[in-house]
């Protein structure tokens, strides 16, 4: 079981201690905040990045690959009607040409993380269109 | 649309900024990380007390109630199975009982939050078995 706390700062802004860290949220001027820290949607797309980021990091660790660089983008595409929320989510993970990666470890890594590690995929999986993309910069 | 961006930090650590605020999430040392921030699991958790909280506010803001002190806490129930993932979440929304808010209209705000406002919910109630309840203090 995991549990958070969620406390009201004050017009939009709520802070949260998640493992010993802050983080405050907060909409922006246009819907009455004051954009002191992220707004709450985009975090839910950071979730999964981090998620499905770690478990990538120590499977390609274990399988001896010599990662320098890695990088995760997350697009969420918004339903036109209301309740504004994500339809679709794609992740592309980037990396660098230059670091000599084997592509099929790179992909079975991702495979690995997205069907049997990853429990926020898991989970998205089930309400929204998930797709994922691998790209060498 | 929306897109984040993370980028690996070395060992288990990644970066975002979301609308210019800068996140670091981190697994904790027994993961192989140094907990330099949260872990992403509960981000999720805190996205949808941010979500929902700011339209329980903005809602009660207009019926023109005397909100001094709002707090939430989320509760995500984890799976035993891998990848271990909420099967059941429960948001318990806290005020005041020496506001003299009307019961009918903090559950009415509720209400319009988790059925027709919050997209985060909106998401999460097609993956997991979502609950609320109302705890005066």
């Amino acid at each position: 079981m995991h549990e958070i706390n969620c406390s009201w700062k004050g017009d939009m802004a709520f802070g949260s201690s998640i493992n010993g860290h802050e983080i405050i949220i907060d909409a922006d001027e246009d819907f009455g905040g004051k954009d002191k820290g992220p707004r709450p949607k985009p975090l839910l797309l950071l979730s999964l990045a981090g998620c499905s980021g770690m478990d990538v990091v120590s499977i390609l660790k274990k399988m001896r690959e010599p990662l320098s660089w890695f990088n995760i983008r997350v697009k969420g595409e918004l339903t036109q009607e209301h309740p504004k929320t994500y339809s679709d989510i794609t992740i592309v993970y980037e990396f660098k040409s230059s670091d000599g990666l084997k592509d099929d470890n790179v992909k079975k890594a991702i495979e690995l993380s997205m069907e049997r590690y990853c429990g926020v995929s898991a989970l998205l999986k089930k309400a929204v269109n998930l797709k994922h993309e691998i790209v060498y910069l």
